[in-house]
């Protein structure tokens, strides 16, 4: 999607911003981006959305109509509006690489710049690195319950708005779904697309299987028939008629589609019924409100399923719509921020995450230290991937991200990727990190 | 934000219409966009996102950079990738003014037009509708429940990208809401903007006092000081202190916001603490996971605070999600078409509301319809909207559409804005259109 540049904030971070300008308050503070609270049904976290907020944190600046709108309001001196007029993002930003696997209270990233600058970003990060994340968590969880079958994002008709359409095409992706039928998104992205026909279709036709037949004239190397319009079994056969007819012209029928009822029962009646004709290589799809629960229950009572599309409850992370995500002040001008608040944790101070493994890679323990702290056996986590408003490192390709978040997983021990139970993975604050926190 | 074109799709759509393409099946198709179920908390509907929709579909045409796209991926026979360079919706949509009060089953939008083209809409016409209904009724139900006092949209930060950012703030506005503090919907949809302060701001400064009164220096008008950094009630005081002397400057401090703590409790205190200073015009502001339910919940138990800001809660509308809206085929080629689903209503034939009321404009019933049917003693809701491809009408204005939800929502009788109780609305079908469905 396109950038919505810095006018895409909160009010009160301009506000602030003016204060800050009129009382030439400006030097460093550092931010930290992190999740506070933790659904209980969330073991582990993918980061997501890095990407993306680098992209547009470069050229973040007010256009000369942002410009005019802030003028228009009446609430700015024009010495603010001029300096605004000539904003660039200066400062320094270390982040969780898109992919990495992290837990509640962890760094996601920290931004480090003038107050003003790094406050201005705020609203900005949060969206962005809070949405893509809340995604791709959830679609790892539904990777986990598919247990190796593919799963394809059918969200986009109900995902809210079009920006997160794209995001959860891309999110889901990069958690390993294999694709989407979100057709911008296979352009923006690369991800392979995916869909044949709705029950519209079918019901446009006197007859299912001449809806079928017209289809794979049309589609013969790809057709999935959907085969519950009218009565799934009766469908079954007709696809079976179709698929058998195809055959003859040397043509493979690909699959079919449930997409209602039993999905257990009828899915093993239709699993029957085309192996009984020979068809043991069409596969059997299934859409009708999937999440990781439905996926497991099916696969665990032993339906016959090759692959999920998987659409709304996970295009809108139905069962925990949003992250108690923050991006708190932890240091300015040289000195800790504390704030306390009951039952939250707020650790003050530019933070690092050491991550420490076992000889084969096994993750065991995470530390939250000091950004510079070195901690024996451990891994650092966060990245410098953006030094003076420029990006450092080279942005990493979807695919790449995807092949890493597959790597990352088999380093977690598998309770952790129970979808239903609470499982705290180990993480802990080192001596001097907690050494500089106030007593409460 | 951006018109995104066709490509922001479903797969399945193109591949329909290539079917539909080579089969030379052209016939004329009404599709019915429709809520199947409804959330246990939901009385009624405010219908939102019909002019950003028709705005869309103006110039809804494939770019030369879709065509690349679409030949890129191999699935599609050359004859119809022309075709689809040529494509323009050419039909026509009648459909609820935004801002209408509906029900679940009544048709929101209807769309006739050759087969071909009525399908490839139904991706972008869910996703339109969809969200932006479902967050101009969330937000109705705040309103409700606010019982007058202002509301504002701070959900920016956790909405579900960025595109959702922007629906919200115009959705909850068109709702009845007062403000954002979204800038840039102030700027694209003419919003009044909102905010101040945040935590870090207070913690920059050594004494919280010297941070409001930093600020009073450069927003004298409109300062509202957050006052639970450290101890909300001492916070008050230091509010008060800068107010006095912010009075011997002939200035007065617009209010104070709450953010945390027991809001009944908390706001009580404060209000007397600034009263008890001759400061009876300072308003409290509170922000801090409200809803609905829990605005009500505090109004009910004596809360002292005159506007709500609203974040996340309704920015995701988190309590559900997603409304089961659907976009069903009810005719095609002059029959009407059914598909009977167990346990769902479809409901075959074009189609129109008819709303009756009482002399005094109340709503009394609402009766599904035949399209040109006449039901004496009731008006039709469905306008025509768009015809040949072109709108008809003129856009209505985002103040117009508010005033009008306010105007409707005065003629709903109180129960059914009940936030906790389940009311259900007369809807009945008429007799002509009962007699076209099949017996069930």
């Amino acid at each position: 999607m396109h950038g919505v540049g810095p006018l895409f904030t909160d009010l009160y971070e301009l506000t602030m911003a003016a204060c800050y300008f009129e009382h030439q308050i400006d030097a460093e503070a550092t931010f930290s981006l992190y999740l506070r609270g933790c659904p209980a049904s969330r073991n582990y976290y993918v980061a997501a959305g890095l990407e993306n907020a680098l992209d547009q944190l470069e050229g973040y600046s007010f256009s000369a109509g942002d410009i005019a709108y802030l003028e228009s309001t009446g609430l700015f001196l024009p010495r603010f509006i001029d300096f605004l007029e000539q904003f660039q993002f200066s400062g320094e930003i270390v982040a969780l690489p898109e992919g990495t696997i992290f837990f509640p209270n962890e760094p996601i990233l920290e931004v480090t710049a003038p107050i003003l600058e790094a406050q201005i970003l705020e609203t900005f990060l949060l969206n962005s690195i809070g949405f893509a994340t809340l995604i791709a968590t959830k679609a790892s969880r539904c990777v986990c319950a598919a247990a190796g079958r593919p799963l394809i994002d059918f969200s986009l008709r109900r995902t809210q708005g079009q920006d997160a359409g794209m995001q959860v095409a891309r999110n889901t992706y990069l958690a390993g779904f294999a694709g989407t039928s979100n057709v911008l998104a296979g352009k923006h992205y690369g991800i392979p697309i995916s869909g044949t026909m709705a029950h519209s279709y079918v019901t446009v036709f006197d007859y299912e299987k001449e809806a079928f037949t017209a289809y794979a004239q049309i589609f013969s190397d790809n057709s999935v028939f959907l085969i519950d319009t009218y009565d799934t079994l009766k469908g079954a056969r007709h696809a079976v008629e179709v698929a058998l007819a195809m055959q003859k012209q040397n043509k493979q029928l690909m699959g079919v589609r449930l997409d209602s009822g039993d999905m257990v029962k009828l899915s093993r009646q239709v699993r029957s019924i085309l192996d009984e004709s020979g068809l043991a290589a069409v596969k059997i799809f299934a859409s009708s409100s999937f999440d990781e629960y439905k996926i497991d229950d099916v696969i665990s009572q032993g339906a016959c399923i090759d692959a999920f599309g998987v659409g709304t409850k996970v295009g809108v992370s139905a069962d925990a719509p949003y992250l108690d995500i923050v991006y708190k002040l932890v240091r300015f001008n040289d000195r800790d921020i504390y704030k306390l608040s009951p039952g939250k944790i707020n650790l003050a101070g530019s933070k690092q995450i050491f991550r420490r493994q076992d000889a084969n890679g096994h993750m065991l323990e995470d530390i939250i230290g000091l950004r510079n702290e070195k901690i024996d056996g451990t891994e650092p986590m966060l990245e410098r991937v953006m030094k003076k408003g420029g990006r450092i490192l080279p942005g990493r390709s979807l695919e790449q991200i995807r092949k890493d978040v597959v790597g990352q997983l088999a380093m977690l021990d598998e309770g952790y990727k129970s979808i239903r139970s609470k499982i705290v993975f180990p993480v802990t604050i080192s001596d001097a990190l907690r050494a500089r926190q106030p007593a409460s």
